[in-house]
């Protein structure tokens, strides 16, 4: 008998695994005596100890049998599989998958330019962290004190009952919501959130409506489940909501704090209209308030939910923004009705969101540390705006043109004389100087006719965000000699 | 103009509510000038700088504007929602869900008698976890380092590379797999895995096959997505591989190391049977491992998908049973052909699971302290199995026969004397005596014709367990003599 090593890991499991693919491919028959321990030590320059445990093991797991004094035995097993094999399709035919399988596949989100440039020192991204000390210690020490007293079974898959009420006094307090804790559902950050709305509510084939232009992940998730989805346009108020079509949408996905990623704030009129629209045509709203906290002149405004008199409104909030994307936590409020429908699809999708995380988050709200780091950090926002917004007006002057930059950790830059087909290479050239820029076209259904960037003051400081805003000028300068 | 405060939270915010009330419900008409804040804060008596703060928030969100010099009026807005409803429903009209919702909301996950009873002493349900002081501090310190060293941005949707590379080295060492760490997905825990598997392999209509009795969970989401769900028998070799159907079926869940909940262990005859048929088939397996990490004698046997030459086999493992459930992690492998459909769906999901777990997992596995504790956890439960057996053979002799008892945390008792239309009586005066007990019967399509029990022993130590079983003998001696 001749087996191979193949000198992986533990002698063994080497073992083991030479004389398993011997018996699968029948190169030890069925039925023949294998060698006694001692022989097989002695040819392979093993312990007799290695060669014993292996066949103990090969005999639990069925390869082989002993028999009382006469020796172990190869089992009895099925024709080996690659003749049971013959009729199946050529190996290289493409998989079988589903139809929600192919249509994900075909939305697979590319690996995001913001990732790609990661590296830059002047990265002008949206969505970067801000991450302060104070939060990093204040979320370790959350953490460590919610793994000393965390229940370590299966929290309900709804949510933590602390941290849905922690949540509910907050949504009262600094988004004008009047919500039940028993309405709110605990979910693995926003995506997940708008994936449950796009489940538990749609059929294949049923229209869906997003803001043109809009986030990309609302989009792929409403394709990816067969929506048949329509963009509806925003300006300086909005969502148009006189655009809304009459009839068949059952579904929008709307973005009124500070719409994503054109920056303007949906007007009240609209809102009153875009609540009325989803009233008559008994269609949902699904209001995506992902940095409704952030607003640089006074309090918050309201969410669109608080105006919500007929139960129509799902309010989507995050703590990818306010906290950070690593966290993966957010919360989804729905309309008493909904109530048992998102629960089941919560716990079938998942089991519940992770527990120890949520203890911390309850915690670190109830006791108003959240609040006050959320000030902290809209301090921070706001001052690092007013420094970015100041340098771009010095360094580029009317070459660019500021929108959106009420709310949030990002605006749209307009660059008023580029010709938008020389964006890419305005683009390259900036990489090349270790500044990041990122264009606003790809989030819309037909690219606008202004160069426009998106530009994000989250993840640089004051004196990054000067430089960045000096690189640019440069850059735009060149381009207009050039041009 | 008449106001009534709702005397909730700050007077600021209940002023907002007030004025926007009125003006939404035009008991203030579009148009009319507000009274002057001096005037409005006597009349309430408030302080003038809280009208001032509420008139510039109502002013920012559209209900009033300011004139210079000529005051403050309530803005132009679109009619009331009230009569935009008429043509709606009527509001206890069930509310429009899609057909996945409906079905998840009937296939809702009650709340399983084992939360109901976990208060009892004497509770032997199944899926509690082995919490020990040296897990929990483990756990406690390896997430307090996490939180220092994790990048707080989006983490890969299909997890942190260092987790799967761990976790690649461990299912090497431990289940006898070679996989690549780059087919490996990080998961929110089986139930999820299980998820994703039907939802990018599964269309509505499909046939799926799960195992008579089987995990409930898997059941419900299969038919919430709209398969049609048939049942393969189990006996003491698992699965019975000849009841395969010749044709039709897409999917099987199965769960070779330790059938859930019978427990008995798949053999390799019909493992091969299996794969083969899947092979003929272009059918699916998705192998859930749920506790074949816990063997009582010898080293674990190897997963299902180490034989796995053809491609067919999703492998799903889960930290739920040996760490805890509620850390909600888990993972998939899947074959090459299909890594781009679940990251893509992955990422649809929920666009990755929290990141600092993440890396406190990957760095416990990389440092060999999780197979440590495993090993220790593994220690404690073949402990508490062997207290337990030899408790129940001397407390209730053969009125009591075990099935499934060799590996995991689980196992079936058959009350050989007793009618099954007995066991819910026997149940319930269990319960009076703090012992909890759990049928097996709802695992099953059809109510097996013995009754039997499913016994977790993972949540007692050594005397409780000896004590749960006097208390079954006792109940079981007496049920005898009343009968």
């Amino acid at each position: 008998m001749h087996l191979d090593l193949d000198r992986q890991g533990p002698l063994n499991a080497q073992l083991v695994r030479a004389l398993k693919q011997a018996i699968l491919a029948r190169r030890i028959a069925p039925g023949t005596r294998l060698p006694a321990s001692r022989e097989l030590a002695r040819t392979l320059e093993l312990s007799r100890n290695t060669v014993l445990a292996a066949y103990d093991q090969l005999a639990a797991e069925g390869f082989v049998e002993g028999r009382v004094g006469a020796g172990t035995f190869v089992a009895q097993l099925p024709a080996p599989l690659e003749q049971a094999r013959a009729p199946a399709p050529h190996p290289s035919a493409p998989p079988r998958l589903a139809a929600y399988g192919r249509r994900a596949e075909s939305q697979s989100p590319q690996t995001a330019p913001v990732t790609r440039r990661r590296t830059l020192r002047y990265n002008l991204a949206y969505g970067l962290p801000l991450v302060t000390p104070a939060l990093q210690s204040a979320w370790r020490r959350a953490l460590s004190r919610a793994a000393d007293d965390t229940r370590f079974d299966y929290p309900p898959a709804h949510g933590l009952s602390a941290l849905r009420q922690a949540l509910a006094g907050y949504l009262a307090r600094r988004r004008g919501l009047d919500v039940d804790a028993e309405d709110v559902l605990i979910v693995g950050g926003a995506q997940q959130a708008l994936e449950l709305c796009a489940r538990v509510l749609l059929d294949p084939g049923d229209v869906a409506l997003v803001e043109d232009p809009s986030y990309q992940g609302t989009h792929k998730i409403l394709a990816a489940l067969g929506a048949r989805v329509r963009r509806v346009p925003v300006d300086e108020a909005g969502l148009r909501s006189e655009r809304l079509p009459d009839a068949g949408a059952r579904l929008v996905v709307v973005t009124p704090s500070h719409q994503f990623p054109a920056g303007s704030v949906l007007s009240l009129p609209r809102r009153l209209e875009l609540l009325a629209w989803a009233e008559r045509h008994r269609a949902w709203l699904v209001e995506d308030d992902y940095d409704g906290e952030f607003h640089h002149a006074g309090r918050p405004l309201a969410a669109l939910k608080s105006l919500d008199r007929g139960g129509r409104v799902l309010y989507v909030g995050t703590f990818s923004k306010v906290l950070f994307p690593a966290l993966r936590l957010g919360y989804l409020v729905v309309p008493p009705a909904l109530r048992e429908a998102f629960r089941a699809a919560k716990w079938l999708a998942d089991r519940g969101s992770p527990a120890i995380e949520q203890q911390a988050l309850a915690r670190l709200i109830g006791s108003g540390r959240f609040e006050r780091l959320l000030r902290r950090s809209n301090k921070i926002l706001t001052e690092r705006r007013a420094v970015l917004l100041a340098a771009l007006a010095r360094e580029c002057g009317d070459a660019l043109h500021v929108d959106g930059a009420s709310s949030g950790m990002h605006f749209t830059a307009w660059l008023t004389r580029l010709p938008p087909a020389r964006l890419p290479e305005l683009i390259a050239r900036a990489e090349a100087l270790e500044l990041g820029l990122y264009p606003i076209a790809p989030y819309y259904a037909r690219a606008p006719r202004r160069a426009g960037l998106l530009i994000g003051y989250s993840g640089l400081g004051p004196r990054e965000l000067r430089e960045a805003a000096r690189r640019l000028g440069t850059l735009l300068a060149a381009e207009a000699t050039a041009a």
